[in-house]
């Protein structure tokens, strides 16, 4: 598996870079960068010489999974070439994620849905993937009926540029607010957390209703979470299931900061909902750079390349 | 009523020094700043000399309103003086805000209630005023069933030293945290949220879950609300609603930012909330200095002095 030839495009970004030292770091011995012509030809830091994503060159049949960590029209325009040349594509962005027939994975969640691909899979947003690792255990458990959720996202979510400008502007400039597109009184951000769910947990009629903000942080999402469950289900039951789910960890007090650069989402605060019969509350942060994007691009690689792995003829 | 003999206790903090401001500009002509002994003698931007705030000198009768911006400690010691001098106080800590027979008042939302004080009214805490403004016509449109807050707090509520802590610290740093103390799986300031907004609307059964949340904001609360209405109201029905409340500003999308130095409490993002029957999803932004704390706090003694005014009796 780790002799796999995989491709990074978009490796010089913010999500990209992290994707090129989680493949370091986790054995990966033969891994190209890929970027824009812009970046064609600068070096790394590990190295590796960035070469141009031209739809050629991803389309020569010399690398197994592509990771695209690029934006949703170049993903449009790009994935489809390494698919041709025989590659599995795991994109990040947000143009396959809800397209029937393509899964949408979480490894802890649905990872069986990776051998369903027919060349392309997709990565959930960076808040669907925490929110959708705490929700399943909880399903699981005791049935959920209807999740809110609102958000506190890192600037790092908006890319290496946005998080350059919080770094410049005076404190008292420093807000709280929504920076994504408009689909009428939603923005597109919040549509994909329920959409997105939705589809990860395969609870399509699940109600899921989401406020997604944007604060002055660099690094970590965080999440405001309240569930409604079929049956009862004490914060302390909550706190043992969580406990024991893939990928969590149980803190008292879960922050952004606490959740950099570790590839677990950190869960806690777990109390009563009085507003709801079978109702808890709790908190979540989760590395949107790590597990919130890279590391679980990284980890469906490594489900593809465990339980679907096939020689790859090349073009 | 502007001739009325106004003191400010804590006139050099953060809330404090905002109260000495609106005082002027609402045209207060008898203002009297007092602070601790450490900061007595000192002169204020607008040529005050602070006084110290001893028992004797709130008790000499020659006080009407006492403005008490001091932590719940100083107010358990110092109100009882000043009462007792024949001052009307009000104050801002928490100290006696949830104390049986004293009001704690949002004068848009239960302003009758002034004229049952005696000797003593409660400003309630920074984010229940907001919330309180937001949720008085809605209860009156449609009836309340449950609430869930989950809020955005800046750094001033927690004092000018935590304000001057964040322009120094390196961005980086930058976090989204739970500062408060606990009280077993809550917060003080989630209890607060949901036992003094029970008590100003006078709903004390109704079922209000808060996640309470700092962020590197210097100034300006936000609040993500989910309401639970009795009878069914549209998101446009309630745009109008709020839009005629009294205070509060409809806009496309409330922050912080634009809620600071602002009077009014900007409520907007109305919608539809698909997780219950009559659920409404909004976020509402509010200065958390001005509205959250020291206006209400003058809006409180104008309601006094116009509805119970008496001449006071010098001890």
């Amino acid at each position: 598996m780790r002799e796999a030839r995989v491709a990074v495009i978009g490796a010089t970004g913010a999500v990209g870079s992290v994707t090129m030292r989680i493949l370091r770091e986790r054995g990966f011995e033969n891994v190209r960068a890929f970027a824009s012509a812009r970046s064609a030809g600068s070096v790394l830091a590990d190295g590796a010489v960035v070469e141009e994503a031209t739809p050629d060159a991803l389309a020569a049949g010399e690398i197994d999974i592509a990771l695209f960590s690029v934006g949703t029209q170049a993903s449009r325009e790009l994935v489809p070439h390494a698919v041709r040349g025989g590659a599995v594509a795991i994109d990040k962005s947000s143009a396959y994620r809800l397209e029937p027939g393509i899964p949408l994975v979480v490894p802890e969640v649905n990872g069986d849905r990776v051998a369903d691909h027919e060349g392309i899979l997709a990565n959930p947003n960076c808040c669907t993937i925490p929110l959708t690792c705490v929700l399943k255990p909880l399903h699981e458990a005791a049935g959920l009926r209807a999740v809110r959720v609102s958000t506190y996202q890192a600037v790092s979510g908006k890319g290496a540029a946005r998080a350059e400008q919080l770094r410049r502007e005076p404190v008292e400039q420093h807000d709280v607010g929504f920076d994504w597109t408009w689909e009428g009184a939603e923005t597109d951000e919040e549509s994909k957390i329920r959409a997105e769910s939705q589809k990860v947990l395969e609870l399509p009629a699940l109600p899921i209703s989401a406020t997604t903000v944007r604060v002055p942080v660099l690094v970590g999402h965080a999440e405001a979470v309240w569930v409604e469950l079929e049956e009862e289900l004490t914060p302390e039951q909550a706190e043992t299931v969580l406990g024991e789910a893939p990928s969590l960890r149980l803190v008292d007090t879960p922050t952004p900061a606490a959740s950099a650069r570790t590839d677990e989402v950190l869960v806690g605060r777990v109390r009563r909902d009085p507003a709801a019969e079978n109702g808890l509350v709790l908190f979540l942060a989760c590395d949107n750079l790590n597990k919130g994007a890279a590391l679980n691009a990284v980890q469906i690689a490594e489900r593809v390349l465990d339980t679907a792995w096939r020689p790859l003829t090349s073009a």
